[in-house]
């Protein structure tokens, strides 16, 4: 097996802002994993809140020897490997992971959906994101997000209110919001919470900082609207201590390592009834198709990463009127623009 | 998809006795599974300690009309479908749900631990389950067993102590016990259990009827050796429940319904860190060659249902001095003997 990955820059469409901070970039590394005259596609989409970058990603990359493994079916080895190497670094072996299976996939000649016994039919709507902004930019998104029927809204800030009053005086569509950590104390969440069902908020992503998840189970009492864990789930290990705290987890294949492990954190989440979100960092749809794939098991979908950039080096799952439409080629159904 | 089934008597090599009764033949149910001129095999192997027996497999498989569906890489749907019909008969959907994937693996040209992304080296020992009988009756299975290094001991009755020092006189290998809900308090199961440790008892299955989960919390509090639970334990939402009671999960095809929900079982109980063994009723060869696909991921396997048998219509999975070796065959590997 041969590994290649090369450094691709996403520039975004508009200056993305969270309650952690603002970019116009974000870096990512397509990986191409070749073996017996077939390429598997995968993505590693670093994040600084989980301690990746660009040189991470790369350096683990180069510490990869393959040569042990027969083939890419060997998928439970080659990854208990890579976990071996190094701890975390989840965006570089979600690269690896997503590469493997995109291989496997091509291997038998069969989309990765129907490998999973999975029905492309029941892929479920995507929200579309519009970050933190000025009031004038934020109409201007909201008007662009007019083909996507749901919207996920960025808070955690002094201007929550006036932004999310600014976006309902211009649509009635469902609203989710997350806080990216981003409020002060759990008596604020519940009452920018308590506010925000007012405005017919369907959910609100991870309201408080990942270590306050005592401040978390006190909101969730005092509040109706479900929490969903981002910043509180990486692995499958940490979903047992999040029930009393949240009532759905945000799975990422760039937190967790890859469509493997998530697709053991739905099945562990399932056992608790928690909901299940599949959601994304800024991605080129070589990832974003990867997690599509799963979407099928998923209850929200928020997989707009690669929609927010200007060039996508890739073109794999469609968005149609906000749905995510999976095709039928081999693997991904990935393929170079 | 056309489906037919046969029944077949599985005659046993020895009355077994378990805590609550005894048998000379159990009863299992072949599923044929064809479509684009494939045909997957199943069983069902049912259990009336889980309300299931043959006239209930047969009836549950005569309901299932499959015209709605278009293959069987349909698995999630038809799966679910299959939930709807009617709750628990779970030997009866077990059946179908393999059947699936060893037709799955046939068109694919796959073995199913293949395409599950397993090492088919990393398969563990299975033991050998002794039944509950007289003395001599127990010496000569000890000798029968003679190829294989684990033994399983079935105990829960007034005889247990003599029945492992007849045991432990003749041999040192590994025991493992199953008390099948047999002993009447937690008092009683634990003393049995201090015990078994000093005969140097490996782990201890289901001391308690299911019913008492915090007797059996209690038990584990008091002695050392690992609690596994079985009779606790059928599908993935159970496991969340038995985390403070039990120290492992005893995963069965024929109580959880087949090979999907077994491997999103191994994925949960793993989340909460718990050891997992998988286990058989008396089985043919099709349903232990299908538990054993998934034995790369167990702690502990007890497939030897089908050596407990003398007619077992079937061959695939191999026991190599008590390791379970897996073929290279499509789908379960397995023929008509």
């Amino acid at each position: 097996m041969v590994l290649r990955f090369r450094y691709v820059e996403l520039r975004l469409r508009h200056t993305f802002t969270i309650a952690r901070g603002s970019r116009d970039v974000e870096p990512c590394v397509i990986v191409e994993l070749e073996h017996d005259g077939i390429v598997g596609v995968g993505e590693a989409a670093p994040s600084d809140r989980y301690g990746e970058n660009r040189t991470t990603v790369e350096t683990f990359l180069r510490k990869i020897k393959l040569g042990d493994f027969s083939d890419p079916f060997e998928l439970e080895d080659i990854l208990a490997y890579l976990n071996t190497l190094e701890e975390r670094n989840a965006a570089a072996k979600a690269a690896i992971d997503v590469a493997l299976h995109d291989w496997i996939g091509k291997k038998t000649g069969l989309p990765l959906w129907k490998l999973m016994g999975l029905n492309k039919q029941k892929t479920p709507l995507t929200s579309f994101t519009i970050g933190i902004d000025e009031l004038p930019a934020i109409e201007q998104k909201v008007r662009e997000a007019e083909p996507y029927p749901i919207l996920k809204i960025k808070v955690g800030t002094p201007r929550d209110e006036e932004i999310v009053k600014t976006i309902r005086r211009m649509t009635d569509k469902p609203i989710r919001v997350d806080a990216n950590e981003g409020w002060k104390s759990r008596e604020q969440a519940r009452d920018k919470i308590l506010w925000l069902e007012e405005q017919g908020v369907e959910f609100v992503e991870q309201p408080l900082p990942a270590a306050d998840l005592e401040g978390t189970a006190w909101v969730r009492e005092a509040v109706h609207v479900p929490l969903i864990a981002d910043e509180n789930v990486t692995t499958l290990e940490s979903i047992p201590t999040l029930r009393n705290a949240f009532d759905g987890i945000n799975i990422k294949l760039m937190k967790c390592g890859g469509l493997r492990e998530a697709m053991r954190m739905i099945h562990t989440a399932k056992a608790f009834n928690m909901k299940i979100m599949l959601g994304c960092m800024i991605e080129s749809s070589v990832a974003i198709s990867a997690a599509a794939q799963l979407s099928p098991l998923a209850d929200f979908a928020d997989l707009d990463g690669n929609v927010l950039t200007t060039n996508d080096p890739y073109e794999g799952v469609k968005l149609v009127e906000g749905k995510l439409v999976l095709n039928d080629e081999p693997g991904l159904g990935v393929r170079k623009r």
